[in-house]
């Protein structure tokens, strides 16, 4: 392996004293960037884009190159697992992500297999390793999967939703095929974020975007329990043991608690979440991941200044009792953001955060 | 007055010792009624519906004679203020809220008068007094109003949205205009509650639909203070001192302690809280209502039972140290609830929370 440049952010994960915070962003490599949006011209369509390696790997240096982010994130979708089960799924500009063959009954869930993560979704190992080569050791490589509940939902639903009846009615209704509906999906998730280490990924991000719909029994019960499953299994194997996991569950910021009790580096934090009180309840435990809100990156850089310096101070100093804090927003960067923001902000959070890291 | 039939709603908004939980849901006059939806042909729209007093008060008895629930709730819509102000509010089925004249520039703003209540909106007076007069004392009525943050957020956006771009940007880039805005929100929604109780609500809630989109911070200074001053205003008036306010912030459950410390009687939760918690946070300072997933009322009526028993259960035995529970869902009940579910939830609660209240 080549020597890495910049490890700020793996090191910064694994709770070390770093120089100053690392940054990298959520959707840092999308639609606010012109350069993105040619090379998604060229592709034709979003999914095109995330099944071919080499288109893959250039939008994901794109800001690395423009920016000098911490970190790069492979360009996916969370919902690759579903698809390669068969459901279809289709991205449309505007409209979201839309399944053509949702699954809605006991007898489409227990048709449900484990994805071959080389077969199935070896274009996704592949740009992977791309990436990896062209990064060259520059930053670290994330890789990434939705939780277990989230791809459920997109599963079950059909596409995005307000009210989440069909899954929550399975939910309710159901409950022994909700839970098989999740087995399968949580064993899918496990292989395929083990292959993506297997193939270079450097550090591993959950995305449960959609946790946060539910009651706080059923949160454990049908989201936590899955991704306590998927880190139990990653710190259990000697592939992945290593490498460091963040869960993130929008909307999740009474839960921090139990989310820190599963045994995971650190935590995502969407920007409702007080970052000065979530390091008081879990700052000891898990390395904290955000939280600026992502709005504040389509007004101006004054204002984009301002708030990530508030950001930093929220956080506050890093020492030898806390984990330590990684610079993110509180969810992905919008396609109204400006670029020269995304600017404003690195160099912000690149320039100013080592005051918060002095002995 | 008319001495009341059921006041166990009142007392247990004042945390008084009660013999059972009371219950009530939001959005109990709906489109979930069979009832409901042949007035609202009959009125044509929404807003005609909600504008004249004898219909308005027809469908907010139907859920009261159907299903003996514990209060009733003045039909209107929490964007009555803004109408008033001249933005001209239209709601379209499947739709929702828009606004043919938002509120953008700075110029736009300070035009904004605070409406008079008798005058501009004496068809929500009316129908208070119509509907205290056909209660005849039955159950309280309960008046309402959308929070100022809720209200200024649908007078910039002209709408619903999801990312709450332009009333965002107002706070972040315009903070004094913004102010200025929910200055003239704050101070009308204090008239129109006041003229409420004058004309017969006997306690009042205030809906703060969208204040969970916040940060920690951003809520305290763009939110939580004007429902403050509300609090403050209400409690200091004569006519007013004595109506119990309940403050509901929907995704608000990391600030149940900050909206507890406003002086307001009770708080409402949405479902993604766990009353054991809140209780054990503020139980002994405010009333908790709430908080069961609406969606449960889409399922059977056995999951409505149970849920409901989980629900009463989480808040456990009212004691001499907590100030009690109302039941409530933890959103409003959905269109495709059937009506059955909802004889059983209330059959439920009323049947068996008496457990929680012996001494």
């Amino acid at each position: 392996m080549t020597q890495m440049k910049n490890d700020l952010y793996l090191r910064a994960l694994k709770g070390e004293k770093v120089e100053r915070t690392p940054i990298w962003v959520m959707r840092q490599a999308g639609r606010y960037l012109p350069e993105y949006r040619a090379v998604r011209k060229q592709a034709g369509d979003f999914l095109t884009l995330c099944k071919t390696p080499e288109l893959a790997c250039e939008v994901t240096m794109q800001p690395i190159d423009r920016f000098g982010l911490d970190a790069a994130i492979l360009f996916s979708d969370i919902l690759t697992i579903p698809d390669a089960m068969g459901l279809e799924l289709v991205l449309e500009e505007g409209i979201g992500p839309v399944f053509n063959k949702p699954v809605r009954t006991v007898a489409e869930i227990n048709k449900l297999g484990v994805p071959d993560a080389e077969q199935d979704l070896g274009y996704v190992m592949d740009a992977v390793r791309v990436i990896r080569k062209e990064l060259d050791g520059r930053v670290p490589l994330i890789g990434f999967t939705g939780s277990p509940w989230t791809l459920a939902s997109y599963m079950v639903e059909g596409s995005g939703s307000k009210e989440f009846r069909r899954i929550k009615g399975l939910m309710f209704e159901s409950p022994a095929a909700a839970r098989t509906l999740l087995q399968v999906v949580t064993d899918s998730v496990i292989t395929y974020l083990k292959a993506q280490v297997a193939a270079g990924a450097q550090s591993l991000m959950v995305f449960d975007t959609w946790g946060g719909m539910l009651s706080t029994a059923n949160y454990q019960t049908f989201s936590l329990a899955y991704m306590q499953q998927i880190v139990d299994a990653l710190k259990t194997d000697e592939v992945t043991k290593d490498t460091p996991v963040v869960l993130f569950t929008k909307g999740g910021g009474q839960w921090l608690e139990m989310m820190a009790d599963t045994g995971c580096d650190g935590l995502g934090l969407d920007w409702t979440v007080d970052l000065a009180n979530a390091k008081a309840r879990v700052g000891d435990r898990v390395v904290l991941q955000g939280n600026m809100d992502p709005v504040v990156m389509n007004t101006g850089e004054s204002q984009v200044r301002d708030n990530a310096m508030l950001v930093l101070e929220a956080y506050g100093n890093h020492s030898g009792s806390d984990k330590g804090h990684i610079f993110n927003l509180g969810h992905g960067i919008q396609p109204f953001a400006q670029p020269d923001n995304m600017q404003a902000l690195v160099t912000t959070v690149q320039s100013q955060s080592g005051q918060f890291h002095s002995k």
